[in-house]
């Protein structure tokens, strides 16, 4: 069946303040490289007062990934909170001049536009702040039903379990899709978050509320408790759903009960900056599964989506990503 | 004499916000390619509505002059009018996480923080949309008597001139550093821009308002209303004061009625964004004037800075100039 939308995203609708740093202060600040920390307003401007110059971009996890799907020429939607604020124009105005559908209502109070304050480190490897502000207030009236019912796949960020307003929300959307024929797509978002709401996402996988399951290496093994990839991947098999796992340069794992597909990374000139790298790769693969491309396809899709955005500063893509993927000889 | 600031900027405190675009936008939307254009809020709304996303860097000329010399290592101040808004927020941020002191006051009401709408087309050129907004508030009252008594070197931008308050605060801050015992230096800014204020500019030349003046090629030509370079050098090196003229990839060219210097410009890999080329060449230059450095070493430097901030999207250094200059053998 075709719908209007290939993927509705919803998840926390952020702006990325990105800055250049040294791992001297990741250490002085005792931030934990390479991971999100979730911080209230007083941590967010004392971290802000001892940044270096900031980069501003729109960001956001889920609003990545649907910015992604629009460059590769997908059709999309995306259900986020952001506040009246200039920020939150910002937002709005990136996300929709992608071509996005974009019609949560701003909050006109309340906390300021969640923003992420992000260190990229010489290495390339970026260190996530997360200010939610306005983006925790997103509730299940902000899920739009018909927009659901018109979308093939919703994907939602494992990030919204944060915000107990948009945890209902996301379980509200996810309800809608099933009662619609959408599939429902979840990432587990990062190894802490997962530790956090590990029994919960489980159990979104196991009752049948998710079908297709976005994970990093680290994330996988925090998932299981377990320090082996093989073993891992053996659990995710047995999930009676689609199980997608990035490893990095290491390529990725699509598994199902019947099939497993492994793919190897797209090459890259240069590391700049990996923000965005698991966002973009979901973008790509998405987009192959909304058109019924084969899982292989969908990696090679979703490794080339990464493989450009890592290469430079930001978690959107520069390139227009459906010209990459035909020159790339991709089916689009 | 040593002062506390080896160079007071004062210009339109400006928030970029860049994105990429072809030419046929430019022609849809009658945009001169590679020129500044001022506009109002309507057409600003207009004009974001239809651009892509957007990267959100702090600029302003002069502003991005003392971002350069900063990085290179050199004590700076900094005044321009940004309003009490976020943008105006992001660009203090910006600007004294680099260690400049900047501390104009923010406009608690009136037209929001200025910004300039920047479009990169594919071959690196910039053209320029600025709404002045609070930045044309800069005004006497805004000039710190002590700051450029501080400095060896005040250093104004020609947009100055657009906004009439700014203008009176530019002659203000001239005639103080003078009466300090400071040097003045101005940039043309732009061809448009002196096709504007030609006779007042000519006369801040010749009445000795201003020692040192930074122009390129197109400016330099727009001054002098001749299509011939090297006589437009030759009547430049006939005003009593140090001229310098950028030629993008020809170089550079230092004169004075005494001494013509001429320097290659840098090798660069290649061209991203040609956003600041300008600003960061005057903030090397500077930085070497304010060291009584010879003019070729001060052109070398100009010329290493320039290359630096082309060869990325933005108008401030990425890499730290200090090191990059020592890496190329300039004395710093």
């Amino acid at each position: 069946m075709t719908r209007r939308y290939d993927v509705l995203g919803i998840g926390n609708a952020i702006v990325d303040l990105l800055a250049r740093t040294d791992d001297d202060f990741l250490v002085t600040h005792a931030l934990r490289k390479g991971s999100m920390t979730l911080i209230d307003e007083a941590r967010a401007e004392a971290l802000y007062a001892a940044m270096g110059p900031v980069t501003v971009v729109s960001g956001g996890s889920a609003c990545n990934t649907i910015a992604g799907l629009a460059s590769l020429g997908g059709s999309a939607a995306l259900i986020g909170k952001v506040k009246a604020d200039e920020l939150g124009e910002l937002f709005a105005h990136d996300i929709r001049a992608l071509g996005v559908d974009f019609t949560t209502m701003p909050a006109a109070d309340g906390p300021a536009t969640a923003r992420c304050f992000i260190l990229v480190t010489p290495d390339g490897e970026r260190t996530m702040n997360t200010y939610l502000g306005a983006s925790q207030d997103l509730s299940p009236a902000d899920i739009d039903a018909e927009m659901v019912a018109a979308s093939s796949i919703v994907y939602l960020e494992g990030y919204l379990w944060d915000p107990p307003a948009a945890k209902e929300a996301f379980v509200k959307a996810a309800r809608l899709a099933h009662s619609a024929g959408s599939r429902v797509a979840i990432t587990l978002s990062d190894p802490f978050c997962v530790d956090r709401y590990r029994e919960e996402f489980l159990g979104l996988m196991r009752t049948g509320a998710v079908d297709i399951v976005f994970a990093n290496e680290h994330e996988l093994l925090s998932l299981y408790q377990t320090p082996n990839f093989e073993e891992a991947v053996g659990y995710l098999r047995e999930e009676s759903l689609l199980g997608v796992v990035t490893r990095s340069e290491k390529g990725v794992v699509a598994v199902t009960r019947e099939e497993t597909v492994a793919v190897p990374a797209a090459p890259i000139e240069k590391l700049v900056d990996t923000t965005g790298a698991g966002d973009l790769f979901a973008a790509g693969f998405l987009f192959g599964l909304a058109r019924d491309f084969d899982l292989r396809t969908c990696a090679h899709h979703g490794s080339l989506a990464a493989a450009e955005v890592i290469q430079h500063l930001g978690a959107r893509p520069e390139q227009n990503l459906r010209r990459l993927a035909e020159d790339n000889g991709l089916p689009v």
